[in-house]
């Protein structure tokens, strides 16, 4: 017997049919022995529903009655699959965020939970209910509603299954786990059995958008196993997992794929201390967030200061910048929008060289120029023109053999 | 500057434009100087969605999560709400029924208020916020949520006056105030003034579907005036409030149809004591309301005993009474649904005779004829023929003089 908690989100209890096959899926479960929480989402269309009325009303929305608001579409959810569940003759109770209780602080519309008090939960479980957790939400100290942002039931999960020590959480998607990379753009990528928390950083942040990134960071600082899932089909899915240092790792899990960003270059600036400080500052007080940052110095002694932001950004990002390079009395601005960054993600990479060399080789066989490259401990990102972009994927893909399950 | 509870249903919350409308009429109450707390209901239309929903997945519905889906609705229109407010420069803060906190028993759906603890909203209050209170809801002790069933908004509204000890709770409608009948059946129905809680209980329970009954009892014991009002024009409405022993009151203060019941008479009993027990009770314990008792003891002995009941409940109550009937040796069962209830109203009945001998006299004149008679302290009720109901409503209107105002 197990105490596994389950995640479900907005597409996979979209419909009252769909959310009579997840409660058979549940009951399956405690039928095996299991003890189950499940935390869910709003039905799908139901939050951009709720938006519109607000924005009907005012906009900016008013934060403290957005979460208000938005709680009720995972209210709706948890009672709807308690019925479905105590229908089919699995006793079930539903929980909203603030019944857990679920804290958090007062950042309203991206709360954090700051503590879960279980204890209510963990007698209801004893006694042989499932739990039926409303994702995504919780209250602050003084009881005022919260939401944890949009996404928010990844984290809300996660931080069940860290408060309950649970065996393990298994988060339903419409995807049936994550891939060596998108298999829209290579077919013959390939379902990773298992991916360390810090892989599955790299990807998530890079485009896999299969889980939060919060909740994964949550999963690895208290050391719950995350397991992605396909709400639709049976499978054992993609195991999140700590890094066992005895295992040999392959030495790259997958290549990520980003079209959000844009580039923008300031060259010229004459190299002095604090200059990177003087160029990315302004950027940083407009609430832009930077991404890859490379400096040069070139042999007259001025610097040339690459970096990018979200495309979103780039208009608002050239404009701060053509008046920092007038400041600085830099030689010229440019910048790029139709670029995206290509990276290969391994905790291998670590105790491999010539990752890179390979890497760089095989871009250069397809005359796929770089145009910026940046490097951590297990990933390693170029930027290339947007033209390139899925080619550029589909030969690192080639190039690492990751259609084979490839034990370093 | 008075505290004033407000009370708007499900129609004036409509739509996002009469919310803002509402928060218009709000604002002009708090620039008047008086503290606003504002009891909402759901926006129409939702509780039926939800209820959709619910029953696609299974009927009859778990109570329990009956509740937690329904809570919902009116957490959404406390949101829009306060956003509304707020967006006016209205400063303003929703709360649910459990946060106020509102504490009910554990009755899912019909759940009764046994506590109301308003320090929180007092504080808010005083810091100069308008409190958006989402009616219709409460928690029980241990915090599972509870809605005290269709309407209970009105409830809600009447509670927290009392708690609050405010100087008027005011119940917002599509009607501007208690009629001296249905203006659909006498277009010279006149709006009253006023009427005594005991009138009002009689109107509202007899078909006048201005007020919940429960709403209207619960003010009379926290002795809190209620005034119900239109949410679309400006006016005075009616004020329910206690019969005052020094004023004159008018003799009537309407006239009620009620065109939801049906009759039964059993005919030839053999009478002994306890006979009236041996046929209401097989009744009762079927869970049918009883309204109307008569019961006549004719020359030989036996007696015939009529009663009504809900045109809902006719059948299976019709099927009982032939069960008791061959019990008892009774010679026969007859029923009728196609009858009315018609019925005099006035505390001023107690100090004035002659009103039934008016109302007889007036039905004599048009031939109504009169198929069964029950009084009260302060009503006359008689059952005629359905086609007779609303001409029957029109005649005792114009006997009684009720287009005046008729102070006696």
């Amino acid at each position: 017997m197990a105490l596994i908690v389950q995640k479900y989100g907005g597409t996979s209890v979209g419909s009252v049919e769909r959310i009579k096959l997840v409660a058979a899926k549940i009951a399956k479960e405690v039928n095996a022995g299991h003890q189950i929480v499940v935390v869910v989402s709003a039905m799908s269309g139901q939050t951009n529903r709720l938006i519109e009325l607000a924005k009907q009303i005012h906009e900016p929305i008013d934060p403290r009655e957005y979460d208000v608001m938005m709680a009720t579409g995972e209210q709706v959810t948890i009672a709807l699959l308690s019925m479905a569940l105590n229908n089919i003759g699995c006793r079930a109770k539903s929980y909203t965020g603030p019944q857990v209780a679920i804290t958090t602080d007062s950042a309203h519309m991206k709360a954090r939970i700051t503590h879960i008090e279980a204890d209510k939960v963990k007698q209801d479980l004893a006694a042989g209910y499932v739990l039926v957790v409303a994702g995504f939400q919780g209250a602050d100290a003084d009881g005022n509603l919260t939401t944890l942002g949009r996404g928010g039931s990844d984290t809300t999960a996660v931080a069940m299954a860290a408060a309950l020590h649970a065996s393990e959480c298994q988060i339903f998607t419409d995807v049936d786990g994550v891939y060596t990379t998108d298999p829209r753009i290579e077919e013959r990528a390939r379902r990773l059995e298992s991916v360390t928390f810090e892989e599955m950083l790299e990807l998530a942040s890079l485009g896999s958008k299969v889980l939060q990134i919060r909740a994964v960071e949550f999963a690895g600082k208290y050391s719950v196993p995350l397991r992605v899932l396909s709400s639709f089909e049976d499978g054992p899915g993609t195991l999140i997992s700590f890094e066992d240092k005895t295992m040999e790792r392959p030495k790259i899990a997958g290549i990520a794929l980003n079209k959000d960003e844009a580039k923008l270059t300031i060259v010229g600036v004459p190299d002095r201390p604090g200059v990177a400080h003087e160029i990315l500052g302004p950027v940083s007080e407009a609430n832009i967030e930077i991404d890859m940052i490379v400096q040069n110095i070139t042999e007259d002694d001025t610097t040339d200061f690459t970096f990018t932001v979200h495309k979103n950004d780039y208009e608002k990002a050239l404009g701060i910048m053509k008046n920092t390079a007038e400041r600085l009395q830099a030689r010229d601005v440019s910048g790029d929008d139709r670029i995206v960054k290509v990276s290969v993600v391994g905790v291998g990479m670590r105790s491999h060289a010539g990752i890179a060399n390979t890497m760089f080789e095989a871009l250069a066989n397809e005359k796929i120029n770089i145009r910026m490259i940046s490097t951590s401990e297990i990933k390693i990102s170029v930027v290339v023109n947007e033209r390139y972009g899925e080619l550029a994927v589909r030969t690192l893909h080639e190039a690492f053999e990751l259609e084979n399950a490839n034990i370093s």
